[in-house]
């Protein structure tokens, strides 16, 4: 089996402000956690093909900020947000927002579950309306967020 | 008929995570439009009596960010967030986040309605979880704003 077809993230709405999304990961749980909280691996996998991400700000801990800039084919951008909670290795909880939209503002939780050798990333994301919900799904986020974890992928299997 | 009985705000919750606040000011509208917008005036009114407020950061326009560092008898704590929409005389929408619970955002609209002389000022926040709306109402929120607006008469008057 193929990580192609094993691996494919499921998106959901359990409700008019959600977005909830699983994916598996072939890696333990330690390693995943450290993707998505060390500045250093953030650049390597963090947005679609053909990104450039650069950390701007990354303090990884209850109450710090965080703010990453994109460059893709479609020029430069931004995302930045605040940690709410980080407990290693298991949950990470904080804001994001699109600096193309300020102040429109979602929390998103990550809560990682250790499988042995894999590791699922449950993400639930609440927005402020249910439009605000809509226009991320209407964003092409699907897409870019499967390039994003395939990406993720390659950097867990190095 | 004094300000102390005329101009008393209004605290209702249209939904579970919604506070909506009405208050009078006896002032025409640009002038009450001014004094929240305008970072001299902001240090004149902004926080209960006794408080001490430090425009830190005030970008008055669509994404632009805002900071208030506020010292009282408690000490200091700080204020943030982010201009949403900016169209004066009549409307602003921003979001807020006390530093105290970093990455807790609500979002307000505040209306400034012309009534000649006089200008109501409408505000609507909604929070992401009717438990932050809950915590904002048992803050003692009531008794700090009303002492706000108390301070903005005061400004107005002068």
């Amino acid at each position: 089996m193929s990580n192609d077809t094993a691996n494919k993230a499921t998106v959901t709405t359990p409700s008019e402000r959600e977005i909830h999304i699983e994916r598996v990961f072939d890696a333990p749980r330690d390693r995943v956690f450290a993707a998505y909280t060390d500045p250093e691996l953030i650049p390597q996998w963090w947005g679609p093909h053909g990104t450039e991400t650069v950390v701007d700000v990354m303090e990884v801990e209850a109450g710090g900020s965080w703010r990453f800039v994109s460059r893709g084919d479609d020029g430069e951008t931004a995302f930045r947000g605040t940690y709410r909670e980080v407990t290693p290795p298991e949950r990470i909880v904080q804001t994001f927002e699109w600096e193309g939209m300020p102040g429109h503002v979602s929390v998103e939780t990550a809560q990682f579950e250790d499988l042995g050798e894999r590791t699922k990333v449950v993400t639930t994301s609440i927005f402020h309306t249910p439009e605000e919900r809509d226009g991320m799904l209407g964003s092409g986020m699907e897409k870019g967020m499967n390039e994003t974890f395939e990406r993720l992928d390659e950097l867990l299997a190095r």
